[in-house]
């Protein structure tokens, strides 16, 4: 799917200091604007430095839904995005904001496509600041982080999951912004986080997402209201783009389980997978686990989702889901 | 004189997005990291994106009076600062905020010379968005809008006053910072105007300033509430900085004098050296006058300044200084 063609209407150019302008003032932007922001960043019509006066004046004046809803949309539409409506199973995605020590979505995409869930997690350009899932499993011998897009439609219909590098052509406009964001001091906003997290995960195809938005120390959100926040301001706008969408709030003032570091959380990744481990990280798992099969319609009660997300636990059955998505991306699981 | 030579102390460089995050966050600079910032754009090691993300942060957050000092004067430090002091005569510079049909300064340069002022104006890159006084002058056949250093301090001797285009080497860090604000809605920011304003002026050589802040329709400043602050604001650094400075705030919501255009403001302002022309000029330039001649210390009384000013006018000697100046900018004064 490309770039949707937008009829000749009467829309007339703005210039880029008079759109700044209008958002340093507290404006709303039209849903024109805002097509006319993301279309010329992808064109390099903008320039850099008036896309970071831009998002320094969305920091301070904030975004409607409205117009968070058409940024991540306009952001998404800005490249590829993933068909996976030939796959048949429910297709539900996964964000955390990530934090010291977390390895929850290691243990969940397996358990997920154990439970007949699909989970095409990409692992994204804004997720740099810690140790990322990938880096965790570049410590098994042979594992190829890389897929193309034949790849990951294949393998995702085999084995339920992946764990890949996000593919550059997924809301490149994103990856052009998030990396000046980065040097602005303008990651810290709510709606340009909420664009960016929806504009990367709706592209990779999913029907629903469930959000873990961690708080504390060990995370860039620091504390529980800004958590809030953040949680809401993703799902409203997300179901405002036709997606199942649930939220969790949780801690991180401490480390996740016992391990941190790549090789050993992978351990316990393990035998988290084996339904063992620490006490924390299992709650942790089982939460989001009953979640995402009650989003996916896996599961109806809160009741039969423990026991689905239980029993696959238990079974081994989520265990070999991982083994085989390991070998699958050319691991040794030996 | 070239810029300062700090002595390498202990102030470990921060980087650039560490400082744009402390300001966003409503912190105060120090005087190092001020100095750093300024410094770093003169050198080109501070990119554009990060200047722009500074200054919004900037319009949003403020500058205490002390941060702005620092900045006004690490600005005009940045390039030429003109010495004038084997002028013995006070040297008394003007601003204005400008506005249509503001042809004052044409007037009062050559009225304060005639007292016994000498006055260095150059025309500045911030004064482009209305006809500026050089382009008036332009009217004149022959005209020179450009002395060198050494041409400008000759006629100042012996004229004593210019209009000239600002040397590009007088604060060349505000020039880049000007450019880059006018293309991201970071002009009307207090703290960002008084240090443009005051590196400008005060790099001229003049002993004091009397700042005349317009506001209305016909000027970017649109409410008095605004204009009281901006006066308050450049007279307050000013002060910090050792220079003398009076500010007059007036009213621009009509057009001053009863013409615009270029040569037929020039009309204007030869009348008004005669002491005749529109009442509104008139009071206008007899109230910027006295406050001159008492800044520079030429009249003590308000009552004698009042004669002062209003005795060059009558006599003509005010109009020769105009001739005499256009005369030695090559101009046809026929």
């Amino acid at each position: 799917m490309r770039k949707k063609i937008i009829s000749a209407r009467k829309f007339i150019k703005p210039s880029f200091s008079y759109l700044v302008e209008k958002k340093r003032d507290g404006g709303e932007f039209s849903d024109e604007e805002i097509r006319f922001i993301v279309d010329s960043i992808l064109d390099e019509d903008m320039p850099k430095f008036q896309q970071a006066a831009f998002a320094m004046a969305v920091y301070f004046q904030g975004m409607s839904a409205q117009e968070t809803a058409i940024f991540a949309e306009e952001m998404m539409l800005s490249g590829e995005v993933i068909d996976l409506t030939k796959i048949s199973r429910p297709k539900i995605d996964k964000y955390s904001t990530g934090g010291v020590g977390d390895k929850t979505t290691l243990v969940l995409a397996p358990l997920a496509a154990a439970c007949g869930v699909v989970m095409p997690t990409m692992n994204g350009v804004d997720e740099e600041y810690i140790i990322s899932n990938l880096d965790k499993l570049s410590a098994i011998p042979g594992f190829n982080p890389v897929l193309d897009l034949k790849g990951f439609h294949k393998q995702l219909r085999e084995v339920g999951c992946t764990f890949i590098q996000q593919d550059p052509e997924i809301a490149p406009v994103d990856t052009i912004l998030y990396k000046m964001r980065q040097e602005t001091g303008t990651i810290p906003s709510l709606p340009l986080i909420t664009g960016s997290v929806l504009s990367r995960k709706l592209a990779e195809g999913a029907e629903g997402l469930v959000i873990d938005v961690k708080w504390g120390n060990g995370s860039f959100v620091k504390d529980v209201e800004q958590a809030k926040q953040l949680a809401r301001s993703i799902t409203r706008v997300g179901r405002s783009m036709k997606r199942r969408c649930v939220a969790l709030v949780t801690d991180m003032n401490q480390p996740l389980g016992d391990t941190v570091g790549t090789a050993l959380e992978i351990k316990e990744a393990i035998q988290l997978l084996k339904g063992e481990g620490p006490e924390d990280l299992r709650e942790l798992v089982l939460k989001l686990g009953m979640e995402i099969v009650r989003l996916a319609g896996v599961a109806g009660s809160t009741l039969s989702a423990k026991q689905t997300v239980q029993r696959h636990l238990k079974d081994g059955s989520a265990l070999q889901k991982f083994k085989d998505m390991i070998e699958a991306q050319g691991g040794d699981t030996s």
